[in-house]
């Protein structure tokens, strides 16, 4: 029927940036196909930091050519010391998409959470788990980092398939307007 | 003797993101090359709005060609509600100062005012009209974000034009080491 739709999840971050790119059909179903960290030295400039990450995520959507980029969403009043490090990251992975013409969406760490387990204040293992079991893995994903951003990237297309098929097509992608189409269509 | 230091300040935003375009001489003499506002359309996705405001700052860098790039930083605690915009737009203009090969460096509100008026806590007004005296323009520099930018610029050369005669060479751009190696060779 459709083809699966691919998503890129990013888990920002300036020394560690986890990258997962899943295909899920329209079924729920999702297959890994990459899954890895970005890294960038400590002791680099920032502005050299973020080159390294932008380099790391575009070459990451030339080998897989996702369809879409799913950031997760940085809050202000976590982790002080970092957080800013963070949003410039997520700023990046945006731009990123943007660049490549790719829309992107942002969904909050207790969405992933909720999408991926059910409930929206799950323990990081958890996740992982379920993350292992829907892609069926033999292990847990690794690294951890990495595995929330293959959490990001299902939960982006689950909820975006189920918005689909609430019918609320404003706020769909082109994919998944296709998705959405291609559901109609298969109603008639 | 040495050619002055062009130096691009952003105030970075998302809505509105102040640039200011400065060449400064090494005896702190500064003068205007360029002042304006990048703008991204409030009801366009954000990785869309942090394109705007790439494609925006790549425009000024590839007209102007500074020598470095420097940002206001950015801190967590500081209204909340558009932080995060804000961070990710510093994280753009820093990339895009990497990706065109540049230095870049960032400051804070604080040290910008104690750099152009004296002291830290400094009205906006005060530092406004010190820039405008210091750029010998006849009228406050507008809008007034642009004046931030144009106070960040002037403010990163003069302490780094300090630090050079200090003799701190060690964290100093390609640019500014050039300056200080001159100074030091016309000490001789």
């Amino acid at each position: 029927m459709t083809s699966p739709l691919r998503v890129l999840g990013v888990d920002p971050g300036l020394t560690r940036c986890g990258v997962g790119v899943v295909d899920v059909a329209r079924d729920r179903s999702a297959a890994l196909v990459h899954v890895g960290v970005v890294r960038s030295a400590t002791d680099l400039p920032i502005e050299r930091r973020l080159a390294t990450i932008a380099a790391g995520l575009r070459e990451v959507i030339a080998e897989h050519r996702p369809h879409v980029v799913a950031v997760e969403r940085v809050f202000a009043q976590h982790n002080r010391s970092t957080v800013m490090g963070t949003a410039q990251a997520s700023g990046i992975a945006l731009l990123v998409a943007a660049e490549n013409g790719l829309d992107a969406a942002t969904h909050t760490p207790s969405e992933v959470k909720a999408a991926i387990t059910g409930y929206g204040s799950a323990e990081k293992l958890q996740v992982q788990t379920m993350v292992a079991r829907v892609l069926r893995l033999d292990a847990l994903p690794q690294p951890a980092d990495a595995a929330d951003a293959l959490a990001l990237a299902i939960c982006h297309a689950w909820r975006r398939g189920s918005a689909a098929a609430a019918g609320s097509s404003t706020a769909l992608t082109p994919a998944q307007r296709a998705w959405a189409d291609a559901e109609r269509l298969s109603r008639r």
